[in-house]
């Protein structure tokens, strides 16, 4: 058995969330190195906003543990007013789990888990800067395609690039 | 003077939310015959939501009244993570006050605050389905172009259709 297979083996998920998800969840964005001190407070209030008000928050996570280390997580949720959207609002692993095939597990994992949440189609939106490059890659390995391109809309040269994965 | 400019001298705009507008808005988007049960409850939750956390919320009104008659509303905000987009999220004129202009001239002054907040771009979704027609008319009328169009995102055959009007 290779090196790989043994750490997929060892990968667990786990959709319920508790409060210690806060801090973690914070750390691994805030580790990844890839957002900002805004889009980091977002992440963990999302959180606590699952922890408040549950389900009906609309925000769904699946964390990925290797034994008891995060190695990553997903939120996602259904979006309000339609009949089987979801979006799927964050995705991150931590670095030193990265380039394992984790990220794609990961997602494959949190879409599953929307479906089993009456998903059928899922959008992600990401921007068009040079580098989110690697994460427009990863969507499309992972079956996403480009649905749509909002221009400038994140600021001027920061478009905003909507990707769909129809799942059933 | 005719009738349709005593009308719109008479029409007189609010930023400021009250409580008692959380029933005032069900009512008026009630009154439409354009939404379900389930968006005339969003519609008022917007509003409970800007009474409890203020500016915070991230949702900002205009009243248009006429005496002390509310004829439409319009609901937008500051799209988190982006310099200078908003959305416009709601739009709603009593039929009693409609054909008289009232919903584009509340859409300018709602453009108008938007930019005193900061905004350069305004962002609205509407539905693909044919009863929008008149809906998309007018927004193409008060100078918002076709952006984008997510196929099948409401629900399979309902789509949703991102228009944009750039204001700076």
């Amino acid at each position: 058995m290779d090196k790989m297979s043994g750490e997929k083996q060892e990968l667990s998920y786990r959709a319920e969330v508790r409060r210690a998800d806060v801090d973690s969840v914070g750390r691994l964005v805030e580790a990844t190195g890839f957002f900002s001190v805004e889009e980091i407070g977002i992440a963990r209030e999302l959180v606590e906003e699952r922890m408040v008000r549950g389900a009906q928050s609309g925000y769904f996570f699946l964390f990925a543990e290797a034994g008891r280390r995060l190695a990553g997580y997903a939120c996602f949720g259904p979006i309000p007013g339609t009949m089987q959207s979801f979006d799927l609002y964050w995705i991150a692993v931590y670095p030193s789990f990265q380039q394992k095939g984790i990220g794609r597990m990961l997602l494959q994992a949190a879409e599953r888990e929307m479906m089993k949440n009456g998903a059928g189609r899922v959008y992600v939106d990401t921007s068009s800067r040079p580098q989110y490059e690697p994460t427009r890659r990863f969507y499309t390995a992972c079956g996403y395609r480009k649905e749509a391109v909002l221009a400038d809309f994140y600021a001027p040269g920061d478009g905003k690039i909507i990707y769909l994965k129809i799942l059933v």
